[in-house]
C-alpha cells in the first residue's frame, strides 16, 4: 500500500491543525467497564468544535493548499457534519466556501453552515445533482473541491484524533472507529501503524450500511445500502480510503440497529454525555463480541453529538 | 458566623474522599459563552460518581465518623442522590447501610441503593414516617444518621468541588451554585472565603421553590413550596446551613420552569452533556440576568445529570 500519509505528515498536520481544534478528553467509566467486561477509553469527539471529529479533516485540507488556491475558496456537497466543518474552516482563515445541498434538508443543518458564513448552494436530491452543483462551482469560482473522505488531507487531518487518544493512553490493545465513507478509519489506521503498532484497529458498521464489511471480503468498493439511523455511517468507501482499510483492518464488525440504539442510551445514561447514533457504533460492536474484547484495553473514537434531540430520545422509547 | 468548618477541614477532607470520588473536568463552551456573553466554567459533577456531586459529602461523612460509629452503620432519609450516595461510600468502607425511602419512589431509585448493598426501608410518603424510620433504624441497629445537607461533615464534603473548580480556574469574578437545602451552597460558600476571597457567591433557585430566596429577605428559615422540575432543589434550607447563606451570598437568582428547561435543552445541544434539571439552574439564571454577569469570568457548578431520559423527552417537548 503506497499513501501519501507518512507519520510526519500526521505529526504536521496535528500542529498545523492544534490551534483551530479541540484537544478532546478521554472518558471512562466503571459503569460501562462492568458492562463491557472490558477497559474502555473514550475519545470524546462530541466536544470537538462543531461537535464532531470532521472539524479536523476539513481545518488540515484548507490549510494544506496553495495560498493561490486556497484565496479561491473550497466546495464540496455534505448535508452534514463535513459541510458545517468545511465552512468553519474557510471562514478561520477567511475565504469563501460553497456547500452544496440537497434542498430538503433540515433548516438546522442549512443554519449550521450559514453560521459559519457558508454559502449554500441547492440542488435537487440526487448524487448526480450533488456533483453537477460541485462542478458548476468550480466552474464558476476557481474553488477547490474538499471531497468528506476520499481526500489525503482529510483522512491525514481525522488521524490525529487516535494520535491524541495514543498519547494519552498507552498500551492499548484494540482501536475502534466507525466506518462509512473511511476517513476516519483510514486515519486511524495511519496513525496506528506508526505511532502504536502493537494495537489492532477494528471497524465497526451499522448492518444496514455494512458495505465495508462486503467490501472486505469481496476486496472491491461494495456499494451502501444506506439503511440506518447512524447517518454518518452511509456511504461506501472511497478508492483512497479502501485500500488501507482492506489491508489493515483485523475485522469489521457489523450491529443491529437495536444494538446501537441501546448501546447509545447507555452511553448517555451512564457517561452522561450526548452521542450520535454513528458514536455509538463502536460501543455496540463491543457489547456484541465480548469474549474478543474481555479484559482489553480498548480506544475507542466517539464521533460526535450532533443529533436532533427528539429524535433521539423517541428512539429510545422504542427500545 | 461560626462554623466547624475551616479552610484545614475542607483541605483535609479533600485529601480523604479523593481516593473515591472523580476529579471532574471544568468545560468551557464557545457557544454557550456566545449566548451568556460572559465567559463561564462549568465544574461537571454529572460526571462525578454516581452521576452527582453528592458522593463528595457521603464519603466525606462517613470517613468522618470514628472507627466504634462507623462499624455500626449508617442512615438517611433520601429518594435522591443522596441516599445513593451514602450507600456507595458504606460499601467501600465495609459498613451498612439503611436508606429510608417512600413506597412509591421509581424502581431506578431503589435499584441504584440496592446496586451498592444499601438496605432499603419502605415508609408512607411523608416526612413524619420518614423521621420515624431514621429514628427506628438508630434504635435497633445503633447507626448514625446522615442528614443529606444539615451536617458539616457533608457540606465541607461538598465545599471541595469548589476547591476543585478554583485550582483549575483562578480569578473567577463570580461562582454560581443552585441551592436546595444548600448543602452545596454553604460549602461552596466557605470555600471561597478561603480560597477565592475575591470572588462572589450567588445562589440559583427554581421560582416555584423559592425558599432559599424569601429566606434572605425574611431572615430566617422558610418552608419550601416544592414546586419545580428541578427534584433536587425543593427541600428548605437547614439550621447548619441558612446562617452560612443568609451571611454570604450576595444574591439569590430566581428561574421559571421554561427557564430551567431551555438552559437544560441548550445545555444538551452544545456542550453534549447530559445535565439534570437542578444543574441547569445556574445558566438560566445567567441567561436571565446578562447584565449582571456580562464579560465576567463565572464559575458554575453542575449538580448531576440524573435524569429520566422519558421525562426529558417530554420536558424538551413542551417548550
Amino acid at each position: 500500500m503506497q499513501t501519501p500519509i507518512t507519520k510526519d505528515s500526521i505529526s504536521s498536520a496535528h500542529e498545523k491543525i492544534k490551534p483551530y481544534i479541540h484537544r478532546t478528553p478521554v472518558m471512562t467509566s466503571t459503569g460501562v467497564d462492568e458492562k463491557a467486561e472490558a477497559k474502555l477509553f473514550f475519545k470524546c469527539e462530541n466536544f470537538q468544535k462543531i461537535g464532531a471529529f470532521k472539524a479536523r479533516g476539513a481545518m488540515n485540507a484548507i490549510l494544506s493548499l496553495t495560498p493561490e488556491a486556497r484565496s479561491k475558496g473550497v466546495v464540496t456537497h455534505s448535508s452534514g457534519n463535513h459541510g458545517q466543518a468545511l465552512a468553519r474552516a474557510a471562514k478561520i482563515v477567511g475565504v469563501p466556501s460553497y456547500i452544496v445541498m440537497p434542498h430538503n434538508v433540515p433548516d438546522v443543518k442549512k443554519r449550521g453552515v450559514i453560521g459559519y458564513k457558508g454559502t449554500i448552494i441547492e440542488c435537487e436530491p440526487t448524487l448526480e445533482a450533488r456533483e453537477k452543483g460541485v462542478a458548476d462551482i468550480i466552474k464558476k469560482t476557481g474553488a477547490t473541491e474538499i471531497h468528506p473522505f476520499n481526500n489525503y488531507d482529510v483522512m491525514t487531518g481525522q488521524a490525529t484524533a487516535a494520535k491524541e487518544l495514543f498519547e494519552d493512553v498507552p498500551s492499548l490493545d484494540y482501536i475502534i472507529a466507525p466506518v462509512g465513507g473511511g476517513g476516519l478509519l483510514s486515519g486511524t489506521i495511519m496513525t496506528t501503524k506508526y505511532f502504536s503498532p502493537q494495537t489492532i484497529v477494528i471497524a465497526a458498521e451499522p448492518e444496514g450500511a455494512d458495505d465495508a464489511f462486503r467490501s472486505m471480503k469481496s476486496g472491491k468498493i461494495e456499494p451502501s445500502q444506506s439503511n440506518s439511523i447512524a447517518d454518518g455511517l452511509l456511504t461506501s468507501l472511497g478508492t483512497k480510503t479502501f485500500p488501507i482499510i482492506h489491508e489493515n483492518v483485523e475485522e469489521v464488525i457489523t450491529v443491529s440497529e437495536t444494538d446501537i440504539i441501546s448501546a447509545m442510551k447507555f452511553m448517555w445514561e451512564r457517561m452522561k454525555i450526548i452521542v450520535e447514533p454513528s458514536g455509538a457504533v463502536p460501543l455496540a460492536a463491543i457489547l456484541k463480541s465480548k469474549n474478543k474484547f474481555e479484559e482489553k484495553r480498548v480506544g475507542i473514537i466517539i464521533t460526535g453529538g450532533n443529533v436532533d434531540l427528539a429524535k433521539a430520545l423517541t428512539l429510545f422509547n422504542e427500545i
